[in-house]
């Protein structure tokens, strides 16, 4: 039974070096509303929500409210404990299903994913590959989702794809996942910063790496075709304009940068516009189109997919409502039969991908084929399980839960506002 | 200047009696995080966003976060002062622009503009009809928009309907704006009691009354006809079944309720399911879609009307960012010629929709066929400027401001946790 809750405002100092900065995001405080679920078995379980600063404080507030709804009941239904903080009638009305209230769901869920993955003694990616699918399809929220896909067709689909999956799991555990890698693109890195770490990129394995677009078309130009010199044509170069697009703009300044190969263009316009990313889409092939950082539940997600909005989906491990959400998500993109790349980079986003797109493979999609996933080599250290990345791949989680633990003294020590790192600056 | 913003968490025990329950929303609390704005020439702006409860404590939270970039700026400039709650990199976020950050810039931008209003000694709809279409577009955030409406064409239109403006002035003042009222029909009322107010509903000059649906089809059926019967064929039955359903069971449901000659269905399933609301449309015909209360700002609105997804669009003053995201609102209906009848109720939101109805006639629309703004007749007692009925029709607010100022009596006893009303419930 959960007994306590516990919470921490933590925010690193990112902006100071402009490491994160993009054409809407021009100066993040990686931060993180962290939250301990301590059982009075003494098992615990830890999640976070990520966010980029102010405002870290409403998450943590939406959390205190949501604990409240599990304080006293079992984490051990997995099921029933999302259901309890997404379906609560009061605080529904701060979403429905979006927004901060939903990010405080998706920290609490992930936080009781992490905590029965421990008392599995395994981690979240292979806890999950074990799970009948059965006990999958019943993780998940169908509401909403009938008209793209029943309960039933979701079974159909995770039992086609259980052959194989022992051979999956041991290839993930020899050879890690497919990632790409942003930390050559910020937009406030200057060319020569862009072309070295691009360089470096290729030199460390990967096959794809992506670039900030959006905030000036000139100098977009000048430094895509810089990266472009810097790693030849075999290399996968992707852009992210972080939503700074209307449809038209969008469609002209990826004209422009066609000549370059880029391989996908993010986030073009508004994470809303299901309409507008479609269009997009259409006008701008065969130049693809991925978005989902921003999408903040599976009736967005469900209708990108009806609409052919997008050739890659990218979800989120903690802007939805945590696994179980994203259960949904993976089990969409499969009907629809687009590959999931996930989001990461952030705080800890990293630590938590990885386990969904690798029980994708196990278990859903069963397929590589055109899948990555995203890493940015910052913050790692705080945590007790960091991502590592060998050879351009994520290296499959060992440890029992979801990876999510950050070390006692990183919390500490950026506590928004009284650690030590915060206090000194005042 | 602004000097200081006072935030209050204002819950009403609304649950205790059923009042506003619905298929979604069994025991709602009324609630609003309200809001004063203090500026240093001692002028002072009143706002709120509406809650139903739980999770009110969230909002106020997320208006304190918000109050930091207000506090020592000049509100004069209204579209200055929403693009600074709207815009800011690291709390948008926490959205972009939907759930609890944009429920509390809905809060901030209103008091802003009840001020604005006070000062010019103007209720705030003559304010706004006062106001030259130059002005109006400036108010407004274009982005993401210009694949529906540009800025020049929203011009255009609001030119377009100058002629005949002071005409539907004295018209409104005269005769007010045509209401609906959901008053006979919420859930956890028995049969004899909505017939009765039903019927008393009729004799007091409404034209349309509604009916929550969606808990069980066969006390659907029976209350419907029994309201049918109680009004007769002529008066509209507009029903609503607060997200209840997916797209096929909501297709069934109103099938099985067609005999009863529905006016509207009203939030048939999700409100981000666009895709979703516009296959029931068209598979319902010629029963009409309504949406709207829980659509969360203009770019899911803009897309509403793209997907052909509703017939009425019920807006809500106090979900989308304020007044400003309203005026997109209302030029996006305009344009693609759909009647704007608000979502009201709760606590205030009729007090404030009945301005932003009133600028519609006189400035955008300039028509009120099939246009109708929800009354429900409770709270208003805690209102200096309480929403009149005459006839069936809102009248004209006429004290300047924005309606929205609660009675400091009220804000004390109500306060939550620690006033009256609920400390002596402990």
């Amino acid at each position: 039974m959960i007994s306590a809750v516990e919470v921490v405002d933590v925010r690193f100092p990112t902006s100071a070096s402009l490491d994160g900065s993009d054409a809407m995001n021009p100066d993040p405080d990686y931060s993180a509303a962290y939250v301990v679920l301590r059982d009075d078995d003494g098992s615990e379980g830890h999640g976070f929500t990520f966010t980029i600063g102010r405002g870290n404080d409403v998450c943590c507030a939406a959390i205190e409210a949501l604990s409240a709804l599990v304080i006293g009941t079992d984490a051990a239904d997995l099921g029933e404990f999302h259901r309890r903080l997404t379906h609560d009638s009061q605080i529904r009305w701060l979403g429905p299903e979006k927004g901060v209230v939903h990010l405080a769901a998706a920290a609490l869920v992930n936080a009781a994913w992490d905590l029965a993955a421990r008392r599995a003694g395994l981690p979240v990616w292979k806890f999950l590959s074990a799970m009948s699918p059965e006990r999958i399809v019943d993780c998940v929220d169908w509401r909403y989702l009938s008209d793209a896909l029943t309960p039933g067709e979701a079974l159909e689909l995770l039992r086609a794809a259980e052959p194989g999956k022992a051979e999956r799991i041991a290839e993930l555990e020899r050879d890690g996942y497919p990632a790409y890698t942003t930390s050559p693109g910020w937009l406030g890195y200057s060319d020569e910063k862009v072309v070295r770490l691009a360089k470096r990129a290729v030199a460390e394995g990967y096959g794809q790496i992506k670039l900030k677009v959006g905030a000036d078309l000139a100098d977009d130009r000048r430094r895509f075709a810089a990266a472009r010199a810097a790693v030849g044509p075999d290399v996968r170069i992707a852009v992210d304009a972080n939503q700074r697009w209307d449809v038209d703009r969008a469609v002209e300044w990826m004209s422009a940068l066609a000549e370059f190969d880029p391989w996908w263009i993010e986030e073009p316009t508004s994470p809303d516009d299901i309409l507008g990313h479609a269009a997009i889409r259409r006008r701008i092939a065969p130049i693809k189109v991925a978005t989902g950082e921003h999408c903040h539940n599976r009736v967005m997600f469900k209708q990108l997919l009806q609409a052919e909005a997008v050739d890659f989906l990218q979800l989120d491990a903690a802007r939805v409502a945590g696994v179980n959400e994203n259960l949904a998500i993976l089990l969409l993109a499969k009907r629809f039969d687009v590959p999931v790349c996930p989001h990461a980079g952030g705080v800890g986003l990293c630590e938590l991908v990885g386990h969904l797109s690798m029980f994708d493979y196990t278990s859903v999609s069963a397929s590589l084929e055109d899948r990555v996933i995203e890493y940015v080599d910052h913050l790692h250290e705080h945590f007790t399980e960091p991502t590592v990345i060998e050879n351009g791949r994520y290296r499959a989680p060992r440890a029992p839960g979801f990876s999510a633990e950050m070390r006692r003294e990183s919390l500490r020590h950026y506590t928004y506002p009284n650690g030590p790192e915060w206090s000194r600056k005042r």
